[in-house]
């Protein structure tokens, strides 16, 4: 398994499918996790925590609001995007290995947040940084990982006891696959395909 | 220079004083820009864009607004920060060889972004995630990054000829450097330093 950035770069996928429950040896644990550790942040802020969640009470009980937000969603799709949706596998949380819940905490290195006081969602940004880094790190390790984002923060922060003031970010599922796909889930079924590069491009002014 | 992901995530820097505003071959600035492409997004929306903004009028401006800001910051600080806050460099606008300024575009791949339906900020994360390994790849490439954030959306929103419903998310300095240092700036200079991560898990419950 090759660890060059851009071959992981490429090779990363979002997994839902793919999960195979093996354990994670602690040290690929640990290597991954100090990954999204250092992660950049405005004013070296490091305003995330990882809640590393493998209670299968937990995560069952996630996994029923789970399927309760993909009934939110579905409902508010026209009948070919509804057909396209209902092939659509939106996690793996009961049959990947364990759960990363990363949150925010505005308040961490305050008040005066060197470079956040003109963009409040600098320390936002931030935590998504630590995200991709554990993304990467994973995906070198061989290792899945798959962000569900069908929930209310309201549930997540209930249900794990994250306290007032700090926000859940994202619920990545993560642990060991029988493979990764060579094209994204949402492409192979037919919801949306990648855009090329250069439409996304703009030199000097937009 | 290595390309392994566990020594770029750990080399990487944000870069303020180092750089030497050597040009970019094309080649390497199509890589960086790839890597940033390939990013995962919600329900593969790809809402980001990238301005390669060269243009000495508009940096210089841009760097105008850059002090402006910084000027702001340091008044809300107390006697002690302050002094430390004097001694930091907070952007290298203009001796980086180009910017690149990303944006979130949250109607692409809408009405119904799959995923996005019960967090509206998930399509702002998938920008941050693109920047990360933007960030990851130029460091894989010997380059550095800075990432400024003393301005106002409105102001480089007006300065680019950014449309309405677009949002800028990071304006990244980009380009050669002398070298990256082993430390961070923030940490180097006195203003803060890391805290190890065994501070930042938690198991099953906050």
């Amino acid at each position: 398994m090759s660890t060059d950035l851009y071959d992981v770069v490429h090779r990363r996928r979002d997994v839902r499918g793919q999960f195979t429950g093996a354990p994670i040896p602690a040290e690929v644990l640990d290597r991954v996790l100090g990954a999204a550790h250092a992660a950049p942040s405005v004013g070296l802020s490091q305003p995330w925590d990882f809640v590393l969640v493998r209670d299968p009470g937990l995560r069952g009980a996630f996994h029923d609001h789970v399927r309760q937000e993909r009934d939110t969603f579905a409902a508010t799709l026209d009948g070919a995007a509804a057909g396209t949706f209902a092939r659509i596998k939106i996690d793996g949380v009961l049959e990947s290995t364990l759960s990363v819940v990363v949150t925010y905490d505005a308040g961490r290195g305050g008040p005066a947040v060197l470079g956040r006081h003109a963009i409040a969602d600098a320390g936002l940004y931030s935590v998504c940084l630590a995200i991709q880094n554990l993304w990467l790190a994973a995906t070198a390790e061989g290792l899945g990982v798959g962000w569900v984002s069908f929930y209310r923060e309201p549930f997540v922060r209930d249900l794990l006891g994250i306290p007032d003031g700090i926000r859940p970010v994202a619920w990545l599922c993560l642990g060991p696959v029988t493979h990764l796909e060579a094209v994204p889930d949402l492409e192979r079924h037919g919801w949306r395909s990648r855009i090329p590069l250069v439409e996304a491009l703009h030199h000097d002014r937009w």
